[in-house]
Formats: structure tokens, C-alpha cells, sequence
């Protein structure tokens, strides 16, 4: 753990003892749900209110009732960035429908727990970008993917057997489709189009992939958003996965097969480099 | 909240102050399992052995490494039940794989978090029996339904949308079939035939369950562990839930359909009072 600040429920408070009630419904039930924001040189808030927009679809469709102000969580976050001297990082946010007796059932007008913290990080941006490795693993989850909660154990028992095969992380497969990685969105390239899995209740609706999407169009490459099986990933020409933290991520093999031949495409390089100018400032 | 005292990783604690870390996974990912046992008069553990039994599976099958004594435990349990004067009443116990940087994978070796607490409860006994509606509700969940996890939003929205309905819980329902209760399994009477689901990964292996099935074997009746429709359920004699809180619960009316004429069955009530009685010291 990092020795820095963090903000619980209007306090700002030593990260080391920042804690939440044994009875929090975040902690009995993953009655909560998060975002996880990059920044760049300590202020640039990548994609900030696509990550806000999405939070407020959590929240609605689980039915808690937290208000906040852009302004109020900007000041917050510039705060505990500030106070800690972060220059690229991200920053971590959860909200839980808050404390109650043990009951699955909730009440209502619960007052929300909310939880900030940062770390800092360093990305895979131009400079330095990296392929990687992936497994692929069932996908195990609940029927609403589309809603970004705490609810993470199929993904962490996925994401656990990558490491263990030394892989970045797990894509998942439902029905012998891939849906999505266990934290990305993943894109196939095939005769120079690309396809990636719609956005429906079957995936969440990434953040850095509704951005690449424009910059795609933009290019002027043909994008198809249809599900596609592991046989056409395993024979296509490039694959990579996106997130907020991972940005544009070449894949170069999945289980034991090499895709284009092990090295980073030209399609996904590029997609890459465009991806990190779009929110250079 | 009650007032009472708490057990936290190896501290008692006033219950109000009882806290963990805002990065212990359980909050982050729900990666941690849990237990539920009724006591009666203060040091009756019902089922005790078949609850740890349990939770030693929930713990291995996510490769949580929590070693315990039933010994500690129980001397822990009376304690908390001791300093609040409780006589009837749930231990809770939650175990989660413990405090690490946020990362979807674990790390081996941590401390996992032990958090157990008391509440009073009144149960639904034979001297008060009452029957109960229940909703009918998808079936939205995991994969891994017979781990004990608190990835448990899937059972909260059903739950929610049964108490909105005046119901007292709702019962899950895939591909037309009955699975079991947000929070119990479920079992239906036809001709003096019991059935309820099969233990596999799509339900909860329940305790109450187990012991039931010893009493109704005892009993003489047939017991067919076979999945049935809502079809079969709403045209069926006497139906009934039961759970390590609920104990043998009548269930007198589905959806707008009255079980029985909405009246509490003859074989229920017996199978209630038999319950009951078989571990009443």
C-alpha cells in the first residue's frame, strides 16, 4: 500500500487507516460499483466525463442514490493527486449503497459510502508499448455485465489463472464468442476491418473503447461491432485490447498461439499512437 | 446497528467502530465468503459442523488460505453471544482473502479478514409458524452459485423487488426452472412426493437442507432431488422454503397464485415441528 491520502465519506484520511463499517453493503453483498480514471501530467483526467456518464448508469440501474458535482470530484481528485505529487496515475473510485443491519434487501435514502484513492502508474503509451500474452477462460459471470460493480470474482479467478500462466490477463468466452477480458475490451483485425463485441448487457460498456471508436471513424477504417468466435481471433491479423489504464494494448498471442507472428501489427501500433494524441494536451 | 461487540481480525471491537481497509478485496472484488448459523439458548450452534464444512469448501475452491479450530471459533462465537446477553439469534461470519493493492490478481499468502458478529433474531418456530409470499424472479447469477460468496448483488435485486411487492423473498427461476431462493432453497409436495433441486454448481449446498433430508428420510416420505418448473411448483400440494434462519418455511402464495388454498400444509407443519425438534437440546 501506498503511504498517501485518501478521501472516505467527506474526510480526506490517511490512506493506511482509511476504512469502511464491517456492515457497509459494498463489503456484504458488492452492493457497489466504481470507475477507475486515468491521469496524465497530474491533472489531465482522460476521459473524464464518459467515466462519470457511466458511473451515473451504475448507479441508476442499481437504484443508489448518490449526487455528486463534476467540480466537487474534480477539487477531490486534484487534491489527493496534489498531495501525494502523482504525475500519471489513476485514480480509483467506489461507491457502496452504504451502511445497513445485515439484510439482503435495502432500505431506502441509504446515505452512500464513497471511497477515492490514487496511485500512480505507468502507462503503455507510444513510447514504450508493449504486446502481450493472454489466455483465454470461461466467462463465468453474472447476467448484467453492462453495470461496472464490485461483483469481481469470476474476473479475479480468471485474471489469477492468466498469472499463473504468466499471461497479461483472461478473455472470456461465452458460448465459444469472446466477450470481453476480464478488465478490457478486446478488437480483432481481419483483411484491414475491425471488429469488436457490441455494446449490450453481455459487456460493459467500455470508456476507452467508445473513444477509439471515433478515432477508428475518423482514420477511416471499417469498424463492425458483432460478437466473433475464438476460431476467427485465433486467424486474424492483429488483436489488442483496450481499458483505461491499459489504453490501446497489443495482443501477440492468445494460449499458445501466435498472432502476427508474435510482433505488435501496424493497424494496432498506429490505433495506439492516435489513441494517446487524442487526450495529450 | 445493534449494539454489541464485534471480532475483527483477532480483536474484539465495539461493533460501531468495527472497520476494515478500503483495499481489502472483500470490498473491492467481494473476493471473501461467508457463513450464517442460528444458536438457541446462548450456546446451541445449529448445524455448526455442517456450516464450517461449507465454508471450508467456499475457502478451497477460491484458494482463500484461512486455517481455523472449531474450538477458537466456538470460544469467539460465545464470547460475542455472552457480552450482549443474546438467547436466540445468527452468528456472522465473513472471510475474505485480506488487504492487497488493487489488482484483479491475487497475491499468495495473505492474511485473510475474519470478521464475525451476533445478531438477535426471532425465529419461525413451530409454536408461531407463519407462511409466507414469495415472487418469482430471474435467475441472474454466477456460474458458481454453490460457493458461498458476497458476490450476492444478483440475490439483492430480487430480494428488493420481492419486499417492493409485500413478499417475503423471491425464488429464482432459469430457463423456466425453479434453482432456489434469493436466500434458501426451495421444495415442493405433490402426492406425498417431496422434491426439491439437486446440489451442483447452480444452487447452494444448504444446511438446512442436509439435516431436512435426514428428517424426511426418517419420516418415511420420498424425497426426489430433481430440478422442476414454476408449472410443477404452482400446481403443486404444499410448498416450502428453507434456509439456517428461516428453518422450515411455509410458502402459501407465488406470483397471484394461493398454494393450498393459501393455508400451511400438513406435511410442511410436520416437517417444521420435526426440524425443530431435532436440535432442541
Amino acid at each position: 500500500m501506498s503511504k498517501n491520502i485518501a478521501y472516505v465519506n467527506n474526510k480526506f484520511v490517511n490512506f493506511l487507516h482509511a476504512t469502511i463499517h464491517i456492515e457497509d453493503r459494498g463489503l456484504q453483498f458488492g452492493d457497489s460499483v466504481y470507475e477507475v480514471i486515468a491521469f496524465m501530467n497530474d491533472n489531465n483526467f482522460i476521459d473524464l466525463d464518459f467515466h462519470l456518464e457511466r458511473l451515473k448508469y451504475s448507479l441508476k440501474e442499481l437504484d443508489i442514490k448518490f449526487k455528486y458535482k463534476k467540480k466537487e470530484l474534480i477539487t477531490i481528485f486534484k487534491k489527493i493527486i496534489h498531495s501525494n505529487k502523482f504525475i500519471n496515475g489513476i485514480i480509483y473510485m467506489q461507491i457502496t449503497r452504504g451502511v445497513q443491519n445485515r439484510s439482503h434487501a435495502y432500505k431506502k435514502n441509504l446515505k452512500p459510502t464513497v471511497i477515492i484513492y490514487a496511485k500512480k502508474t505507468a502507462f503503455n503509451t507510444q513510447k514504450k508499448i508493449k504486446g502481450v500474452n493472454v489466455i483465454t477462460y470461461e466467462d463465468y459471470r453474472w447476467y448484467r455485465r453492462d453495470i461496472k460493480t464490485t461483483n469481481l470474482l469470476p474476473n479475479i479467478l480468471a485474471e489469477h489463472e492468466a498469472h499463473k500462466k504468466n499471461a497479461y490477463t483472461a478473455i472470456l468466452l461465452k458460448k465459444n464468442k469472446i466477450t470481453e477480458g476480464c478488465h478490457s475490451n478486446i478488437w480483432i483485425i481481419k483483411n484491414k476491418k475491425i471488429y469488436t463485441h457490441p455494446s449490450n448487457t453481455d459487456i460493459l460498456k467500455g470508456v476507452t473503447k467508445k473513444r477509439l471508436i471515433y478515432i477508428i471513424e475518423e482514420f477511416g477504417l471499417e469498424l463492425i461491432e458483432k460478437s466473433f468466435t475464438l476460431k476467427k481471433l485465433l486467424n486474424s491479423d492483429e488483436v489488442f485490447l483496450t481499458s483505461a489504464s491499459s489504453f490501446v494494448t497489443p495482443i501477440i498471442k492468445v494460449d499458445s498461439k501466435l498472432i502476427n507472428k508474435g510482433k505488435i501489427g501496424n493497424i494496432t501500433l498506429r490505433l495506439s499512437q492516435l489513441y494517446y494524441r487524442s487526450f495529450r494536451k
